[in-house]
């Protein structure tokens, strides 16, 4: 045992964290041990506090630590645009970028029949009730070009396939801002020219 | 405010520890929440156990829940063989080799005048004490090669100077095991070749 008992401990913890290897742990646990007492009470004061108040919102599935989050309980967004994302760290990227004025559907998780995670285990079923109740609904499919994602979009096409009212879209494919085009993968560059847009009139 | 507060409170304590930036500490927060809760009740409480418990080992210096570190109050660890190194980091990196046998001192710091880090503020004094109890004592200078740590080494060179009994070594310079010639900084490089060791008899 080279490192005291508690301290061996403190950095089994930090390896439980993802990205976090053996020698990343041993930095952070030394940090820690760094840092004023003060400070670690309410580091790991935040740590329980975070676990025990943030839950889903009720409406959408992002986490929140109020029944609605602040998306669903804002009365400036749009009801009718719902983004359908994949888990809350989507919602965050998008609210960052500080532009879209609709509200959201967390699936926390994708349809993955490898993985045996089926239609019941993202949540899906609370979306149908919450378009029945649009009048005219928009569904934006952000959700990631794998196979996972793939099947998951196919499917939610499918669920609503007979109601005509529903619009389903999906995020553009494309170059990105600013990259090359000699260092861009064969797909990505096959669909921005599938997809390439008219600039002339 | 697009994270729910206990959340952002809970990212600006993972951005405080080192190499963790942004989207790394959003990332460990959200592992956080989709921990057990009995889970992060542990790694909660490991946080302040560390903290609480591990002081400084009244010998060496070293990292430990005890009195006296693992390494000092092990009877078959050679007293007169003083590893004198920066920080406990050292100390498990050697320990991990597990071919030395003698003992440490941790000097939590190195002499830095730009700093303002002087003889007093690192874990000096307390070598002079241990090595005058010494019969044969060797001192194993294993200090970075930085200005910080030359000065270092210079500095306890020149403390030791009219003991004669005293016994000081530095690790050896050289090409690290595996290293390619031609992608090797000048600096080791020559080092490499001032060292050079006569391998014929």
């Amino acid at each position: 045992m080279i490192y005291p008992k508690k301290l061996e401990q403190l950095i089994e913890w930090y390896k439980k964290l993802p990205t976090i290897g053996e020698k990343s742990a041993e930095r952070l646990a030394l940090a820690t041990l760094e840092m004023q007492l003060e400070d670690v009470e309410n580091f790991s004061k935040s740590l329980l506090d975070a676990k025990k108040c943030i839950t889903k919102c009720k409406v959408c599935g992002n986490l929140s630590d109020t029944e609605t989050c602040f998306v669903c309980s804002n009365e400036n967004r749009k009801k009718d645009i719902i983004c359908v994302i994949e888990d809350s760290k989507s919602l965050f990227s998008i609210e960052k970028v500080g532009n879209y004025n609709g509200t959201y559907h967390v699936l926390n998780g994708l349809i993955s029949p490898k993985d045996d995670i089926g239609i019941d285990d993202i949540n899906l079923s609370s979306l149908v009730k919450r378009v029945e109740n649009l009048d005219n609904p928009e569904l934006i499919l952000a959700l990631k070009s794998s196979m996972e994602g793939e099947t998951t979009i196919l499917y939610i096409k499918k669920l609503f396939e007979k109601n005509k009212k529903v619009k389903i879209s999906r995020l553009s494919y494309g170059i990105p801002m600013g990259a090359e085009l000699d260092y861009l993968d064969v797909i990505t560059l096959d669909k921005a020219l599938e997809d390439r847009k008219t600039i002339s009139e």
